[in-house]
């Protein structure tokens, strides 16, 4: 089954910004009601905006997105001590947003990840930048699933993010987003693919057509899983549509109660 | 490049048929204008719905078409009289739907194709009816491909449709169509894969968003021509989006153009 990381617990965005210096609790535990309600599967929680504030807004966070559902959450920090007090307030095992193969990340983090139970997300990046192909991208999801298996990690805990960019920049950069997700499914079995669709439209107009049917063709590709907004029904619509159509829906049930509920819509 | 043949110019649709008996040619002449205009590669044409009229319809229907536009046609019959009339009237290659392997529709298309230059479509259909599996549709594509290339048909000509079949009736049904789609562009290289998309969705409601999404996995997995309707804006974003996306629009031309015109919509 697809994984639905919500993104909206996220102090970059303004309203959260604003909820969370007011210490609006009624605005964060209705908005993570409604992204469990729109399909959420974990829910993402970034505090890191306002430096200086990150372990206080945070914990303040947790305790209120832990309020407002019972989702799994994806903990989303670069700092290992902010995700420590993070992992310790959790009530179920969470999902950890990321590690790569940046020599600072990757050396912060791996003392972190040994010996806990949780999921990972592990970025295509490397000191020398962004991946340039789609062999660039394969062997590093390589390294980080050999890394990630010396320290326990099983591979259904891994979500590799293959690190999509702008067609605008390159009109193969689909082709590569989705010919290094079928390759990773096929050569890593076991292990998941997440990522953000949205830098795919980087630069065009009109970019949520562009990114929902990119999202087509990347689950036609294997990709199961994105950091997303579950309250954009139009794409949600496009997800479970999709999974109906892979045979990942019996009876068409999840497709129907979308259709009942006036979420998916000809 | 995606080919679509525009499926409108059928008299077993009421508006069409209802012009056809008034000899009302502005109305065929504007909707084939219509179709060009909206994307289509092909002008599928088919008189069949009315009983001893086949031959008058159709020669009227050609004549009135090719005043229209200038676009090549689908001669759509699976009467070989009615097609040899037909491709003496048109004044390009035309496409012709269909062949398949039942033995009558064998038998009657294969002297009737011998020796002419065409594209042809090759329903994946055979005497025991519709296919059962993915390598049902690949025996069958197989043998259609083997028998076509015996009397000097080119791959290139060749527009295989697998028959996709309802979600309704078996939730591996897309699936099913998917993997023959890309089995036989890549065991079949240089065959083209076409088909009508709207079966996928029989017997479930908001149809048009199954249609469209399953358009996208199916271009994914190679899919290259479909059986549609180009004034359906909705789907013909959901095309020319994907081939974007898909690297077949350099510099993303076309999908600006259709964001320019209003027809590409987020």
């Amino acid at each position: 089954m697809f994984t639905v990381i919500g993104e909206r617990i996220n102090t970059t965005l303004k309203k959260v910004q604003a909820a969370v210096i007011a210490r609006d609790a009624d605005y964060i535990r209705e908005d993570v009601k409604k992204q469990q309600a729109g399909g959420a599967t974990y829910i993402d929680v970034n505090a890191g905006a306002r430096i200086g504030h990150e372990e206080a807004d945070m914990k303040w966070l947790l305790k209120v997105v832990q309020e407002g559902t019972d989702l799994p959450l994806c903990l989303d920090s670069p700092d290992p001590a902010i995700l420590e007090m993070a992992y310790s307030m959790v009530n179920k095992t969470p999902m950890v947003n990321s590690i790569s193969l940046e020599k600072d990340r990757f050396d912060a983090m791996m003392p972190f990840l040994d010996g806990k139970e949780c999921k990972i997300i592990a970025l295509c990046m490397d000191d020398s930048g962004m991946p340039k192909s789609v062999a660039d991208i394969v062997d590093r999801a390589t390294k980080l699933v050999e890394e990630l298996e010396k320290i326990g990690m099983k591979r259904d805990d891994i979500f590799i993010d293959p690190l999509i960019q702008p067609m605008s920049v390159d009109s193969n950069n689909g082709n590569v987003a989705m010919e290094a997700v079928q390759t990773i499914m096929t050569d890593l079995a076991g292990v998941h693919t997440t990522g953000g669709l949205s830098n795919i439209s980087y630069g065009l107009p009109q970019r949520k057509i562009i990114n929902r049917n990119f999202l087509g063709l990347m689950m036609a590709h294997g990709f199961d899983s994105a950091i997303m907004d579950p309250l954009d029904t139009d794409i949600m619509a496009v997800l479970n549509t999709c999974e109906m159509l892979k045979g990942n829906d019996s009876f068409c049930m999840n497709y129907l109660k979308g259709v009942r509920a006036g979420n998916i819509k000809a």
